[in-house]
């Protein structure tokens, strides 16, 4: 079972890709797709999608975890935001992939205790939890975030459902 | 050439088609895409992409109207009608419609000579234009009104070209 995290956006979406096997989980890929500027907006949905739809064809045994949005006041960013998203819930529904939320402050707390990390303290920790160096720029080492943190709440319901309970201390 | 209007919404999305032949045009279909609230919000989409497609595939000479929206205050009904708008654009991009966009008081001053026009005025001269009752919920016909809308400002842009000028008398 395969792993997909994505941090949308409307000019650059990452991705990362986490494999779990058992009780652990193993790096697989992670990037940044850049939209060209000169493209329509529609044109760069659509450019987003052709670029997104490889990857969950790529791995058909897959979850998706998306960025549960803590929107500000802006709502013309929340709008143009929005129109991303969308292209992301619908290229991992069309593949039959089921879609998980979480908020940042939740992905970083199960990451490295602290719901404030920094995007440092988060790249950190994404690289001492897959034991591989993550280059390139944040927003794919976000998505690999996401995908870890899912495989922990995952992991955490398995344990409850074991135990009947919630165990004393876990992440 | 067919226009197809889209009047997008995360849970009714409306669609107007007309063709344009030379000065003039005639109705060839109208509906509402109705999504069904069991699903997940990502399945949402991934229905209402499904339900769009065979539009643009059945008018594959097609340039695509959707409305400019004027966003108020709300950022979560913003975010949300983004998502299901991305979708609405993608799919006129993926088949390689253009797109073109007006704000909803372009659309009703344009129709009615009236930018605060209601609902039931801007029905009533859809249904003058296409000599077409026009029935079932506004979202189709405010969709039929996008496409006629777009018809006319071509017209006017035609007329300009010709003339060199802005003509006097033109809505």
């Amino acid at each position: 079972m395969t792993i997909i995290g994505i941090d949308p956006g409307s000019r650059l979406t990452g991705f990362g890709v986490i494999e779990k096997s058992g009780y652990q989980f193993r790096y697989l890929d992670h990037g940044v797709i850049s939209i060209p500027l000169q493209l329509t907006f529609a044109e760069r949905l659509a450019y987003l999608a052709k670029m997104l739809r490889p990857l969950w064809s790529k791995y058909p045994q897959s979850v998706t975890v998306v960025e549960k949005v803590f929107l500000g006041k802006n709502v013309d960013s929340a709008f143009k935001l929005g129109h991303a998203r969308g292209v992301c819930l619908l290229v991992a529904a069309e593949h039959g992939s089921p879609v998980f939320e979480y908020a940042s402050r939740s992905v970083k707390k199960s990451l490295t205790g602290n719901g404030g990390a920094s995007k440092d303290q988060v790249q950190l920790m994404v690289q001492q939890f897959l034991q591989t160096k993550i280059q390139g720029l944040h927003d794919g080492t976000d998505a690999l975030a996401l995908a870890i943190c899912h495989f922990y709440e995952w992991e955490k319901q398995a344990i409850i459902q074991r135990l009947g309970r919630v165990p004393h201390s876990y992440p």
